[in-house]
């Protein structure tokens, strides 16, 4: 739970050391605080040829209150800015002397449909990288390259992934960079994906590629959901398993603080602690072992009378061994936890239409279920099951509205991570692009984004918390 | 080029040295050699439920010659076997303690529709893998979860991912774990990809999922192309970019032991090697410098006569630098080299229909360009950009029979690696399951069997030749 390291390393003797003897020196990350503004600074914007998000752009900036530049890549910004009434200036290149000056870099690559015209990317973030300040944002737009007309738009859309992964590796100091492609007509759905990304919520999570669709169960009739961005789930209902504590607490606090409801869902053995979870955000309590043959429909019954909005599977277990000396008893119960019980319950409560209409399922997978993982031939093919479930529903319940997504866990600090052996722990640390494992709150936060009333479009996807981990498949 | 810790681990002090201080003990992995069987031992065969590709597997079985043994899971193996007219035993759970009697375990997981019925996998592998030998083989085959009837199923087939990597990540002694998803219907054109799994041509493929489709350009009446195992790419010629030397000289010189006629480019400043490359394959040498903007013109008019069947564009560089202080020229030649370049030939060759029905289209990319790499940003991007090439155009050459498919290799030794600096370099060949570096032979056999006649069923596909590395995205 403690990084001792990253404390020492951030003190100034620690800081000292370290820079004489060229260690990692892992920042401190940003994250979310209540009272704390949630976007500040300057946000430097470029863009490469025909750029067609700048709309959708600059209603953000204008959302979310931001001051702008405009790269001379984007001359566009300037004048479009001034009609959306933003005040906005031009970046100088001097301005790459003034280090921590932008808190943001945004580049909209949606017009560049030739690997011939990726030039600007690299002018761009040549000139402004230095410029970007501790903690800062990047944001790479492009159109989905599976979407595009033309192989060459394809290849130029599908490049600038290996481009901002390879940028998320080399700008350190606790700066995350990510890729969201929006589906032409998707533009108005960016908005809280693009908050998500440039806001400190997203402090652990980097070198992502993220699609925004048309919304999930959206006619072209379809009103977008009323919601408030201060209080995004208020009114709403959200189940969460394995509530009682660790990652599950985090998840049920952060859903809460965003204005749900939430029932958390823990064994009977952790009653009290989840009764004790439950009491502090006035939540309620369900003391079931959801692996429980006569589970789904007990979580049916308890949530029956006014049904649920949104799903966070979270219950999971790891039973560790190599499969030579893994028993079946033990092969099956992680399957069956972590797998199995996700699906007889999702069923049952589709079946019986408990989750509403325009509702979110979140389960969660793990990097072990990417990438597969010594020891965790069972714990891995869970979680790949788990992200074949989201892949596999999404389709069938986006008539209803309904979207399916996973998140992926890197390195969490948790009491499970706090007991592994110190080499093992200190390598799962470090082997990432912030050099520090994430927190539960990490996790609880990319959750509530994709749980969102605005998050419509976003639906059959994995979405790593992992800081950038260098293991991946 | 020279890895001496592979040597002295694997010489009796090295071992022994190795063994009392717990260091890693990469295995001298066994490669294909012309003067030794391809085939040989005994095969292990498991199955889930209601198996559908042991008829195809039958077959490979008779093709290559070898011995099998049924496990317990696969009891309609036996009968089976006998209809083919194959010998075959039953596995018994005495055999896990006679460690290295089994050369593969293959299991069939086609029939997997839930996933309350993975089990047998486990008891599979938990009962088999102490008895595979060193270098030994493991091969998962199931169905694409994409093209899965119900969600349930989509799950469980996606499942095998988690496990089948999590098995090369713990099965170590040279071993590889590879995934093969059968499309309905594409059964019979499986032979060459479980022939490649099997063989120590793929001594460095590991972790990998590859999918059969039905044969691209095939019609119902389309008849499979006439091939010789022995010299499956006899009257086919094949084109090689950067062939003068390293992996370029590789894939030109396993091409042409299959039998192909090599046409090797590569710059006119390396036209002495590779004239003396090609002339030791009877092969043609062309000095074109690939990213001059009449190449492309060039390289078709010398083609034109006799067109071509394969096309591996390999030519590459690197220049790295952080993105702040790498200028505009060294961007750009990246990107041009590397990836426009490639562009512009294909389009070149397949407007003027130099490239034959049937052909073979073959892009180099890199884990780089899937993960993303400090300082590469330009080459990350242009090797992004080749997955969307392959990705783009497959769909576009199908209709001709054309396949279109990347290679991402690993950590490879070449003269390029041989001068990294040391930990980087030990780093390097560390990282991945094999716990080694792979050789240009390694990506020179994958290139072959994906240009083989036989695998016209694989298209739009990435294979990574990394050992299975643990860096990934």
């Amino acid at each position: 739970m403690n990084d001792s390291y990253l404390n020492f390393v951030n003190s100034p003797l620690g800081a000292r050391l370290a820079r004489s003897l060229g260690l990692p020196k892992p920042e401190v990350l940003r994250r979310h605080r209540a009272d704390e503004p949630e976007f500040g600074g300057v946000v430097a914007i470029g863009a490469g040829r025909e750029p067609q998000l700048l709309d959708a752009l600059a209603n953000l900036v204008a959302s979310i209150g931001v001051t702008s530049v405009a790269h001379e890549s984007a001359g566009l910004w300037v004048p479009l800015a001034t009609r959306h009434g933003l005040m906005t200036g031009r970046f100088e290149p001097a301005d790459s002397g003034s280090p921590g000056r932008l808190a943001a870099l945004l580049f909209d690559a949606s017009g560049i449909d030739d690997s011939s015209q990726l030039e600007p990317l690299h002018g761009f973030f040549h000139d402004t990288l230095r410029s970007l300040g501790k903690c800062g944002r990047i944001v790479v737009l492009g159109r989905p390259p599976e979407s595009c007309a033309s192989p060459r738009q394809w290849t130029a859309q599908r490049a600038l992934e290996g481009f901002t992964r390879s940028l998320g590796k080399e700008a350190r100091r606790g700066i995350t960079a990510n890729l969201v492609y929006v589906e032409q007509g998707a533009e108005s759905g960016v908005e809280t994906s693009l908050r998500f990304f440039l806001s400190p919520r997203s402090a652990y999570v980097s070198g992502q590629v993220v699609r925004i669709g048309s919304a999930a169960g959206a006619g072209p009739q379809a009103a977008a959901p009323a919601f408030d961005w201060k209080a995004p789930l208020a009114g709403r209902r959200a189940v969460v398993t394995g509530a009682a504590r660790g990652i599950g607490a985090s998840i049920a606090s952060v859903l809460a603080a965003e204005g749900a409801h939430v029932i958390g869902i823990d064994i009977p053995a952790a009653r009290d602690a989840l009764d004790l979870t439950m009491r502090q955000l006035n939540g309620t309590a369900l003391a079931f072992d959801i692996a429980a043959p006569e589970a789904p429909a007990q979580i049916a019954a308890a949530l029956d009378e006014q049904g649920v909005d949104i799903v966070v599977h979270n219950a999971g277990i790891t039973r560790d061994k190599t499969i030579a000396k893994m028993t079946a008893s033990v092969w099956q119960s992680v399957i069956d936890i972590n797998l199995c019980a996700q699906e007889r319950i999702d069923d049952a409560l589709l079946a019986a239409g408990i989750v509403r209409d325009g509702g979110r399922i979140i389960g969660v997978s793990s990097i072990s279920g990417i990438a597969g993982n010594l020891g965790q031939t069972n714990y891995a093919t869970s979680k790949a099951g788990v992200i074949g479930r989201v892949q596999g529903m999404a389709p069938h319940l986006r008539a209803r509205g309904i979207t399916i997504n996973a998140v992926a866990p890197g390195f969490i600090e948790t009491q499970m991570t706090a007991r592994m052996p110190f080499t093992l722990r200190e390598a799962g640390r470090r082997m990432n692009a912030m050099s520090q494992g994430g927190q539960p709150v990490d996790v609880a936060q990319t959750i509530a984004w994709l749980a969102h009333p605005g998050s419509a479009g976003i639906t059959g996807q994995v979405v790593r918390v992992c800081g950038q981990s260098l293991i991946g498949a």
